[in-house]
């Protein structure tokens, strides 16, 4: 039979949407531009228009600010799971994205909400997970490297944006202002994106009416994909095989044209819905580039690699980076250890993951689409 | 703006699949008919075809057993984490299925293939997740009847077949022939149904080409919704409420009109794909009302409240029930708790699940739609 067309349902509108608009023209969170909230909204501001559906006011933000600081501990029953899977992350068999999905998926259990569909209970716990979320990655950043768990009380300091709290319970000291501003905006730029993979996965297992827990533990663990959330991680991975490569003696663009000759996957190029370029990039890379410039020396050769990348993928293969390619630059010269760039992806989507499960359950329907059978023609199982 | 129709991609072909066709006229698993396979092959017979590909011969047949009853035991990770989340089940804020996911999930990380997604290591996986379900299920109904794990160390008892093991791991009772044959056969129902929800969110997540046990975890997350797996559990807390019902001197037929008039959603009724009836149902009725006869008394009462709802639904709504109906009964006749009904269709459709990912993986594309905006026209930030 006949493939059915079109694949990956590349096209296909799958519903409707008051949270955010993709498209190659503008991305839009709520009616805004991404440029205008890069530029004037902090996370917490963007992660309440998400959750809330509108923009705070000064006393809606000091409240939600307040809400996520004394929401940020774990229940005991999380930090347990932390330290059952923390050895599973030295010997390999598991990476941080698998155990931040393990440590949600429990912290669901503890969640006096966790059986309530309501919109009220749905938006608790939305903030709570958001909450939650960096204090999962500190101490599980802790476990690896082998020191006590910072904040684990208090779930880190209560003086801290939820930006400049993640870098502070991964390392236990307290970021720069351009370090924070940094992050903050790539958690901005992160938080929501439509039907992607991982958003569809959440409304898909919600559109069973299942909950909000079960639905983020199943985004998270689409999200880890290179194809996906993964390739901030994967960009990095690259850029440094290119870095060695150079250092053995070889340029970028013999790196490259070995890369299209054995038809190597380049990883943080791309959109499905971004032909022409993805409207993240260009602001992260400019955030990116002005930390390495502060820091020189690597990080300044690597923003220039990953600029001789960018340009003869375009000219050659007429390819623009998306927002992972500058990401995996920037966390790295934030010193951030390459396997959480998709946890702390995770700390900012959760809130758009959120506010889809909330916007499914508001308006359901069972997503079940259907298949074309290209199997075996019948025959008797006792025959033969 | 106009909704996007379909709603809930109703009737949109997805993809293409061989595992299994889902049409009013014919559920097929790789080209066996489903009555064909409730009659003549056993639940490991069912696996193995879909996991594999084919019908296995006696050798193939003799080998895959001994698989999944040496991988049965549960690494020590995985009864940390289900002693750590039973205490959940008793306060209420976890259910059996919230807690299995968890536990498949941190038995991800234990699984030396974890990272690998090559079909080889896929298969491996699918085999050892779909030896260790039931043992998951075994021993949470085990901390939650305050009893010693069953098996502990083994997985139970090698002697048995997978389905009577699953029964003997809850219950520390080896069941009789005939109880063990309505399992048996249950299990083969459940094992295989296209894309609906659960599969197709493995599907979805499996196309960022993340791993296995990450696309099974979302995949009980998307099962345990009362839209989907849900509803087997569902349906039996319908009729227990009907039961009483009629202890209390009312009628099925006065409890169905009020249900009707309150706009009641009845349970395991309708199905998005049958909507002349689902074939697994008058399967699993006829077996699950013979127990209850060889049992008597409340079991047969319930299969003739069972028998007059369905007439009342199909008189008066024209909707027949599908599987999940006759499985609440029958589960209940076999006394198996409630909370555990959905979990045991894990235990079958995991196998599934995972024959979807090795297709998936071997033949990938991102799954990743469009969506309709709906939400605000474009303001600045700082304005107003």
């Amino acid at each position: 039979m006949a493939t059915s067309k079109p694949a990956g349902l590349e096209g296909i509108v799958a519903g409707d949407t008051e949270i955010c608009s993709v498209a190659q023209g503008d991305l839009i969170y709520r009616g805004y531009e991404i440029s205008d909230l890069a530029e004037n909204a902090c996370f917490e501001e963007v992660a309440y228009l998400l959750l809330e559906g509108h923009k705070p006011d000064a006393d809606q933000l000091r409240f939600f600010k307040d809400e996520l600081i004394s929401n940020r501990a774990l229940p005991p029953q999380a930090i347990d799971t932390l330290k059952t899977c923390a050895p599973m992350l030295e010997q390999g068999t598991a990476v941080p994205m698998d155990v931040l999905r393990s440590t949600l998926s429990v912290i669901g259990h503890t969640d006096r909400d966790c059986q309530d569909n309501s919109p009220e209970a749905n938006l608790a716990k939305a903030k709570r997970i958001t909450a939650k979320i960096p204090t999962i990655i500190g101490h599980m950043q802790n476990l690896i490297d082998g020191r006590d768990l910072i904040g684990v009380d208090t779930g880190g300091d209560a003086n801290l944006s939820h930006a400049a709290n993640l870098l502070y319970m991964m390392t236990g000291e307290r970021p720069t202002p351009e370090a924070e501003k940094v992050i903050d905006v790539s958690l901005t730029l992160y938080a929501e994106h439509d039907y992607n993979a991982s958003t569809f996965t959440a409304r898909v297992i919600a559109a069973t009416l299942s909950d909000m827990h079960g639905a983020l533990t199943g985004a998270i663990a689409a999200l880890k994909g290179p194809l996906h959330g993964g390739a901030n991680e994967a960009a990095m991975v690259m850029l440094a095989e290119i870095q060695e490569h150079i250092a053995k003696g070889g340029t970028v663009s013999d790196w490259m044209h070995n890369a299209f000759e054995t038809k190597k996957k380049l990883m943080g190029f791309g959109h499905r819905v971004y032909k022409n370029g993805d409207h993240r990039a260009p602001i992260l890379q400019a955030l990116g580039k002005k930390v390495a410039e502060q820091k020189g020396g690597e990080f300044v050769q690597l923003f220039e690699i990953g600029e001789e990348v960018e340009r003869i993928m375009l000219e050659e293969k007429n390819i623009y980076p998306n927002v992972d390619f500058p990401c995996g630059m920037t966390y790295y010269t934030l010193g951030i250890p390459v396997p959480q760039y998709t946890p702390i992806f995770v700390a900012s989507r959760v809130t758009g993951w959120a506010a889809h499960v909330m916007e499914q359950h508001a308006n359901n329907r069972l997503i079940r689409p259907v298949s074309n059978y290209t199997g075996p023609a019948v025959s008797k199982w006792n025959d033969a």
